[in-house]
């Protein structure tokens, strides 16, 4: 069993840069780390990776999600690490089963068509409670770290998991997930309920197992209309931002520009943003009700180390203060190293805030 | 040889809807259209499709684009035709060949990688030479038309095209392609501007075979930063719009509402807009200097009849004047042809513009 007795710090008094700057603290620079920097970026990873005959074998086994998750932060220097796992592990756990194809992306055999597939979904803590190698990594990992640098839990959000449930699989338009949206309005509220619960049951393990700031990856935001987004999407991340006050929270919704408004209103101290969003646009939406963290197009890092810098630092003075260096998505597989630590290094040494 | 003398009538003054519409007259409704309605969602189109091996014959045989164009307009009363064909002809015109996989897309076995990628490449007329069977089906169609609605010419925008001609086919990300205009800017341009010279060319041979007006697709165009999409976009869709005085222009670039001010300034009348958009963020950042076409999100048209009522006439309301409906994408191939039907007849009967 976890201990829910155990204190958790305040994330403005941390002694970590990272938490500080989550809280919404003026930092002596700005922290940060890169979306998928555990993975298939480090040579570390792949030796460790071909080890184990696929990629769920992979997730499942705490001892590697352990040593994945550390991986760049002994090699690239990050402000956080981020437990290495996968936002499918939720439907999953509600009982459906998915399989990963190598090269390919997520395939489930089984997807959500009837009310009936609905009703036979396992959800809230009776869901969450068959992800304990999830919670033993956390545990496992914040031992190894020795609180060198805080750990970040995440999850998808509920639309996002929605998405792939009742798709299949990743998709060019998911427009079976949006068309459910319009033909069965209800049902879709019902499952996305059944996920959200599964999700905070999920997340406040994640809290009592270790995790000192959780990220929720919408990341097929952007195929909704704002409307549908408003109603399918926001009010579910409120639940989740609601149950979690604990530790910060950053909702990262790849492609809903149109949403940042109200998502400054969510009870988060943190958006993502993607590299679509000019660091004006964001600030000017938000208001500066949130810390901001982004953007650079992952992209950049296939330049040379002139240009990185360059674009890095131009980055860094948009957004001033308040502001989490990371890129606007999940760093590409085939980005070299070097561009990747030109990346670090120009915010942790390149940009420092008066005072 | 195409007759250059062949007048084309001001589009103020046209007996049509669509082309008075297009160029900004209040008209007695908006006109309405979809894209891709020639194509899959039609029975008469699968039956005729099916006579032909591949989807690369069909394209190249001018009777069946010419059926294929005419048929939405038989079938669903729609305001304009758009010619039956594909983007991806202006690479093969250029010399790079592509397969298209059926339910999979496009595929470039040999992709552009070096200068001399680029420099073996034919560009302007001698590319657009290469496409005669477009230009003779513009004729064919319009001849069959007989002028009972106007016939909209399209090519891919050069960002688009420039896509797949360095990615070799759709991607998630495009990575590649993006890639290439960090680490070879000038090589970069070099291409952009290839494509550009050849779409100018092909797009006014369209013109002279009897398109009334064009379409560019910037289908990736929300693959991009703003900052890029100014640099390695807008110049080339300016080069064409001004290229092509005599017919109205519309750009629809999916994604890119970050862009929307700069698409504003460009010598095109029409403005096609994805479902992200509300008309209300395009009203204000076009400021009214554009006719604006779209947006309904396309999976709305799988809801029953009365949503997809409520919802057009909702839209219609939001644009209001100056305005060509539309979805805010390419109509799903599994679309029922019921709800296009109560779509385009919404349109037509449901709203009248007042005077």
């Amino acid at each position: 069993m976890i201990d829910t007795s155990s204190a958790i710090p305040t994330a403005i008094e941390s002694k970590h840069l990272f938490l500080r700057a989550a809280a919404g603290a003026v930092t002596e620079r700005p922290p940060v780390w890169l979306m998928r920097q555990a993975g298939r970026i480090l040579p570390q990873y792949r030796a460790l990776r071909s080890k184990f005959p696929d990629f769920k074998t992979f997730v499942k086994t705490p001892e590697a999600s352990t040593e994945a998750t550390i991986q760049p932060v002994d090699e690239l220097g990050v402000d956080a690490a981020i437990i290495f796992s996968d936002i499918l592990v939720v439907p999953e756990a509600m009982g459906l089963d998915y399989e990963m194809i190598e090269a390919k992306g997520p395939r489930f055999p089984k997807v959500i068509e009837y009310q009936k597939d609905i009703d036979a979904l396992l959800t809230g803590k009776a869901a969450a409670e068959h992800l304990s190698y999830v919670y033993e990594a956390l545990k496992m990992t914040k031992t190894a770290l020795a609180d060198r640098v805080p750990l970040i839990g995440f999850a998808g959000a509920p639309w996002t998991i929605f998405a792939y449930m009742v798709e299949g699989g990743g998709s060019k338009t998911f427009s079976k997930a949006r068309r459910m949206l319009y033909t069965e309005p209800a049902m879709s509220h019902l499952l996305l309920q059944k996920i959200t619960d599964t999700t905070i049951a999920y997340l406040q393990n994640q809290v009592l197992a270790g995790a000192d700031l959780l990220q929720l990856f919408d990341s097929w935001a952007g195929e909704l209309p704002p409307a549908h987004y408003r109603i399918f999407a926001v009010p579910y991340l409120r639940q989740i931002c609601e149950a979690l006050p604990e530790v910060p929270k950053t909702v990262f919704a790849k492609g809903a520009w149109f949403a940042l408004e109200d998502l400054a209103e969510l009870p988060c101290q943190v958006i993502g943003l993607d590299w679509n969003i000019t660091p004006e646009y964001a600030k000017k939406a938000t208001e500066g009700s949130k810390v901001l963290q982004g953007n650079l197009d992952p992209c950049n890092l296939y330049a040379d180390a002139a240009t990185i810098k360059k674009e890095t630092t131009a980055m860094l003075q948009a957004f001033g203060g308040n502001h989490i260096a990371n890129l606007g998505h999940g760093v590409y597989p085939d980005t070299p190293l070097d561009g990747v630590r030109v990346f670090v290094d120009t915010v942790k040494e390149g940009m420092r805030n008066e005072g």
